[in-house]
């Protein structure tokens, strides 16, 4: 019986059989068939890796005999063979995943070398020296990543042999320098694996590919996929692929670029490149290298022929492309073509200049930018006014600025954020080791590397702020501190960084609210086109509204009146409602937060004037608005202790009663929302008519006011029909009093599982819904948000049994399916129901899809996050018709 | 247009009628059609009633001329004419609703005469003083029913002219002073109402009807209603009857009887009756009657009439008859027969007798019991070794025993239920007014009257402990305080009422655990044959286990491991388990719980030996076994100013730190149930492995034990798998280690919305589901017990907005949607699934048939509501094929 295909030449592939290839092979194979000049290579599948895994980690049956075969190809296209000391062919072996992992995996460079081969390297190269430094990097690489062994033991001999030499740089070293460290490199292995190296290149190979299988499951490739939500199934490609040298002499050279500026998206090639060095110099950030447009005039013919090569790469592929490339002696290789990376403005200008080139259409343009990733833009950046006090400028490696406590190791780092502290990540290089304290930083500042380095890849990629190549500083890893013309920042001091300009700053610096760039802006316009999602923020105050307005929200989806309550001047009349004796003293008390609440409204009426603004009517139990009963008891104990005084004593006691008989188990199920309008209907009356004097005095004026009336907390339609009919009451007193007719709606909120049980009794006394997910959430799961955050919730997502976060996340298999039923079921009464969402999933994407695919009529969420839910309301749209 | 037919006579009416013509009505038409001797009648209906409110209270067009026609036909039976004063025809005009509010609503008596025909009376009668005797009751009644006017200023009137005649009763005054009476009450009649007492006796039916109607919607009859769970909208018919005199003198008489007793349910005529009296002299309770046996020797030949007729009745309606009746000048009228009310003791040995007597089939006695009024017979009596210090016996009127804290007004007895207190209200006798009173009282005790006194019907028809006509103690409402035999009782004192044997005994006495009668037992093996849902129990110790598999439990449907968490001697253990600093700390707690946890298990697993028992591994947050934040602050606060002792202040602090650290805002969705497996897997496996080892030690010893190990509130079936495979793999080691294998089940409880949302995958991981439902309806309807039943569920079932506290009740609409799409998801996956309930609804009869209607396989309910479970289990089976 055949057994299955597992490997591919080059010339089988194509670019759309990454799911079989990986990126990598995929797009290596669409360069060779496509004429471009591609090293000869062949590509083991994602199958094979799948198969190793559900192995036990064998390699499939038949995978060995078809790599040899498939490496008999590549010996005829090169007119080289594997093994032979006379015209040896070496290769590298690459691991190729197909949602790219940069660095995440293992790479062998040079595989073939071994004491025989080397000799004919050297012959064939003319270059003894050449052959020796390929020979000790192999050694280097393959005792490192496929034998296991420490890569610092590696670099310790190293150093000694500088030493020894008198050298500085490992380029200064010469062949029989080189010679008698790779006789101590194949020593360390002997001693640390008890095996001699191994001097079989088939054998080498075999080893090579176990060990890329082995790295899918790496530590920090586990990290990776689950920062990235890339899956843990897709297993990882391997492609063998025939070296070319970079390193050959100073007519060779290798780099890395990217089609347009990944920074900001101006179209011109940017990127990097070492003149006499392999591939992995550049990436790791130990040389610092020349832009690419030096190439120009060290190179002119390569330089012209690669310009041509990505204008063509970025027609074909329809993409900005990152492309790896070597140069072995003036001619030019392409290693690498992918979807480059970039930042969110890179995106948006990018997905702009194509549509405007007519390389792609809106609909495509609106897909290149991802939601999340506009978060940072949307926020703030250092205020142009504020006096800085810069201390050193590095590589704005990736924009955005960001401030808090210094620190120096990527476990501290997160183990400060998981405490609710905002840090800066200081490191010389990072590494892919320091995933979690990227993630976990406000923002990355490195002492080395350039714009493509580590640090500055990853952090682009999470749209974190990152200062790269800063060499001023000088860091004592030790001493945690580092030094800066003459100045000693410490752990723990404040810094801030901005990654647009690369300044770093003492202290905390003033920031300022964002603009949208003319690009987001036109972005906007075609989502707008696009889309069928209405957007509307959440706000509670004039100001946000202006705000939220201003980013294209088209009306408010929830305005929480309790905010209000909290105000300093408010809370003492607050809680002489709550603690009134008398219905009178209440009635008092209301009286004077009537015309506050009247005010707070007709602001935001006016701000809203045309568009439609939701209020909810109060909501949190009333023990929220007095004193803690613990302080309480503290302060009685020590007033009875110290025989303080009576009166207070008394007061302070009357008081802890009424908080105690106010105090609940479990508030968050408790007396509140619409139960509090139940019991205390006083209080939703003064609210309702603040509510409609203000609506009265904006008509009079002749501004157009459209309120919503929302009833929070609904489990039965009666509790709606009783409220509905108090809000009914006020709103007729309030025209016959002012002799202005208006208009106004009353519906209710969604967020107990009974509601939505029970959507279609409710519907029938509700002239709108809105699904208020932060609480249904919460009940659908049975957690509560503000326990299971601190308590258990990493323990679920970290186990995988959730995927995600279902506060962050909406939970479509639980609470989505709630969702569902209570629109088909609203809807099957009223069918132009109005419903939307005002729940913090609201501003996020994958959220924001659901409500499309459910067929909400808008989302509403936080006036920053607004162009967020604009954009991926239009992807929704896009991805699914 | 002829219009509706809004008056039935007694003729045209059958006992099937009662929706249209009351149960009384209906009742009197079916006596009248059998032959028995009844009064001629008509019957006004529901309808019109209905109609009446309808029509914001106006007669429904066509009724008035239907009364005027078909009295007309009255008249030719009776050879008597309405309003004509030489023989004049007298009516009394009875509510009469569909289901039976005795007491609740307006009679009057006599209805018919005026200044003219009391003569004719008079005449006819051969008796003044009789004549003038039924006029100021006629007066009186009609003033106090029809016109509004207090009761107590005819009395008062009454008084003063019994004084001037210096006598002690009013069957002392004679024909003269009757007059005189009734002229003031004519006057009193006259200064309250502004009018003349209407003399037109067809104004005066008029308007009795109209009070009849009226009185629908008095505040006794809606609160009435509300506590037997009567609709409101029925309405009530309007009995118009020729009037019978039992007050003619000595050859007359009223009663009431039983055709059995219903105290008790033996099978014999059980009654009371007046000589010489009209009907509501016996059911107010003002003289106290001769039992029915009396009669037999008192007028031989109407017993025997009355014996015969009974016999017939119970026959004809095949139950026991509760049957009025009136004896004039030696005929015997039948007033009324309705289905008896009876004691649960009382309709158990009735039910029984009737299937042996081959009237009523198993199934038929099955429906005759209410099975929450078997609530009391399942829980305390009085020890019968107990000492009792008995002051003073009254007739025992409803059995059971209760003891609390002596009040004696309803308001007050309502306002220390609500507080939590037992209260034992004593009164001279209780009118409709003292409804509340009752329904908050755990027994009643009264100074007058007798068996079928208002007071007696009603305890008995709530099942609560009654002794009645107590004459021994003397009342001061005043001063708050009964004396008995030179013995004072104030208000707040705590006495013992045993409603069985009608002794009140001072103090809180011993009681002891019921047993099952024979009756009971009978009952229960029939609807054990009938039912098809099992009945398990919930029960934590081996003594419960034993007591509820005597009660006929199948199983435990939940033991709660929580509950051995709390032991005294354990809690020191459980809270180093909690507070351990290290992994080693836990394992040595949890290694000192384990053979603890082991004993528990080994004997209830021993006690239910062969049936299966459903352990749920821990549930409640951490924090409830480890002390109170708020005392920590205040000895804390004490150390500190008072310069404690510094070491224990800094132990006292850490143990605050971690009681602060393990609090949470809403410990109900908190960190709890399997994510504390998830979290602290040790403590779950060693619940396990004292669960397996207890059936390794009980399978070696030949016992067979069937053991089901339950997660609780799972979401997902995520947190299942994980869970399952840490309890499979503790059963694989047990069984290693023991040598001894034994089969076992792994499920989870459905508590949470998300779980029955996905019950189909949970399923997939689960062997059985149990419904968790007081969890359930807590996240349904986002209620929190503890609060609401507190502070805002009592506004709801009183504003109507939910009919029932959905903590008793089931709340179909919400929860039970959930359920039922739980099971159909579920076993659409297992179509075996095994399904229970051991929620609290679990022993309430309607949750037990909403239960068997969505195909449960069994309920669960603590030890002493297995019987009812079994008997409502029966009843839904019977009801529902």
């Amino acid at each position: 019986m055949a057994s299955k295909k597992w490997v591919y030449t080059f010339a089988e592939g194509r670019a759309d059989m990454k799911d079989l290839l990986g990126g990598k092979g995929a797009n290596l194979a669409e360069m060779t068939n496509i004429g471009l000049p591609v090293p000869p290579g062949i590509t083991v599948t994602t199958e094979a890796c799948i198969q190793f895994y559900s192995e036990d980690r064998q390699f499939p049956p038949g995978m060995e005999e078809q790599v040899r075969e498939t490496m008999s190809t590549l010996e005829e296209k090169t007119g080289k063979q594997f093994g032979n000391p006379d015209n040896p062919l070496l290769v590298s072996v690459r691991s190729g995943a197909v949602i790219s992992m940069p660095g995440m995996m293992d790479t062998v460079l040079n595989l073939g070398l071994n004491d025989d081969t080397v000799r004919g390297l050297a012959k064939e190269s003319g270059d003894d020296r050449f052959a020796m430094d390929c020979y000790r990097r192999f050694l280097n690489m393959f005792g490192d990543v496929v034998l296991g062994i420490d890569h610092d033991k590696f670099e310790r001999i190293l150093s000694i042999h500088k030493d020894k030499a008198e050298v500085q740089y490992d380029n200064q070293l010469d062949a029989e320098q080189w010679q008698a460290v790779v006789v101590e490199y194949k020593k360390l292995i002997q001693r640390e694996t008890g095996e001699p190296f191994p001097q079989d290149p088939m054998e080498q190979l075999f080893k090579a590919l176990y060990a890329v299988f082995n790295s899918w499951n790496s530590d920090r490739a586990i990290v990776y996929r689950k920062v990235n939500k890339i899956p843990d199934d897709l297993g990882t490609a391997v492609n063998i692929q025939a070296m070319v040298f970079g390193n050959l002499g100073n007519d060779c050279g290798t780099g890395v670029a990217f089609t347009r500026d990944p920074s900001t998206g101006t179209r011109e090639l940017y990127g990097e490149y070492l003149i006499n060095a392999q591939g992995e110099d550049v990436v790791a950030g130990i040389r610092t290298p020349q832009p690419i447009a030096t190439l120009k005039n060290e190179m002119p013919a390569v330089y012209e022929e690669f310009d041509r090569i990505c204008g063509l790469l970025e027609k074909h592929y329809r993409n900005m492309q990152d492309i790896e490339f070597t140069i072995e002696r003036g001619k030019l290789f392409m290693l690498q073509t992918r979807n480059g990376k970039r930042t969110a403005q890179a995106a948006m200008k990018i997905a702009v200049d194509m549509v405007n080139e007519g390389l792609i259409n809106k609909e495509e343009a609106i897909m290149r930018v991802e939601p999340a990733h506009l978060d940072h833009l949307l926020h703030r950046r250092i205020d142009p006014d504020a006096k800085l006090d810069v201390i050193a400028t590095g590589l704005p490696a990736s924009p955005g600025a960001a401030g808090g406590m210094v620190v120096f190791s990527s476990d501290e780092a997160e183990k400060l954020a998981q405490e609710g502290r905002k840090v800066i990540l200081v490191r010389t290089e990072t590494t892919p080791d320091d995933i979690h304290g990227i993630v976990a930083a406000q923002g990355i500042l490195t002492s080395r590397g350039g714009m493509t380095s580590h640090a500055a890849v990853v952090a682009r990629g999470m749209g974190k702020p990152c200062v790269c190549g800063c060499e001023a500083i000088r860091i004592d890893y030790d001493k945690e501190l580092f030094s800066v013309n003459g100045l000693v920042i410490k752990k723990g001091d404040i810094l801030s960084i901005d990654g647009s300009t690369g300044q770093v700053i003492m202290g905390q610096v003033p920031m300022i609210d964002p603009e949208l760039g003319t690009e987001f802006r036109k972005l906007l316009i075609w989502a707008d086109e696009i889309r069928t999602l209405g957007v509307r923020t959440n706000a509670d105050t004039p100001q946000d509204s202006i705000k939220a307005r201003e980013f294209g929200a088209e009306g408010i989806g929830l305005t929480r009146t309790e905010h209000m309550f909290m105000a300093q001047e408010r809370l003492p009349i607050v809680q002489e409602m709550i603690l009134a004796g008398t219905d009178e003293e209440r009635d008092d008390a209301l009286a004077k937060l009537l015309p506050m609440q009247e005010e707070d409204f007709y602001g935001i009426f006016k701000a809203m004037e045309g568009l439609p603004v939701t209020i909810r009517l109060l909501d949190p139990p009333l023990h929220e608005f007095l004193p803690n009963a613990e302080e309480l008891m503290v302060e009685i104990t020590t007033l009875k202790l110290t025989g303080g005084d009576v009166v207070e004593l008394q007061q302070k006691e009357e008081l802890l009663r009424k908080v105690r008989s106010l105090s609940e188990f479990n508030p968050m199920l408790g007396h509140r929302g619409c139960r509090l309008g139940i019991t205390f209907p006083a209080v939703y009356v003064m609210q309702a008519r603040a509510i409609f004097q203000a609506v009265a005095r904006l008509v009079q004026d002749g501004c157009k006011v459209i309120p919503e009336v929302e009833i929070p907390l609904v489990i039965e339609v009666k509790e709606l029909t009783y409220l509905r009919s108090l809000v009914e009451q006020t709103a007729t007193d309030v025209m016959k009093e002012s002799g202005v007719a208006f208009e106004y709606t009353v519906g209710t909120m969604i967020e107990v599982p009974r509601a939505a049980l029970l959507a279609d009794e409710i519907a029938a006394g509700a002239d709108f819904f809105s699904f208020g997910t932060n609480d249904l959430t919460q009940t659908t799961l049975g957690f509560s948000r503000d326990d299971a955050e601190g308590k258990f919730l990493q323990h679920y997502t970290e186990k995988k049994i959730l995927s995600d976060n279902p506060f962050a996340v909406l939970d479509r298999k639980g609470v989505g399916k709630l969702m569902e039923m209570a629109v088909k079921l609203g809807r099957g009464v009223k069918p132009d129901l109005l419903i939307g969402i005002c729940g913090e999933h609201g501003g996020e994407p994958s959220s924001i899809e659901f409500c499309h695919l459910v067929g909400l009529d808008y989302v509403s969420c936080s006036p920053f996050r607004v162009p967020i839910a604009r954009l991926a309301a239009a992807q929704a749209k896009v991805k699914n018709s």
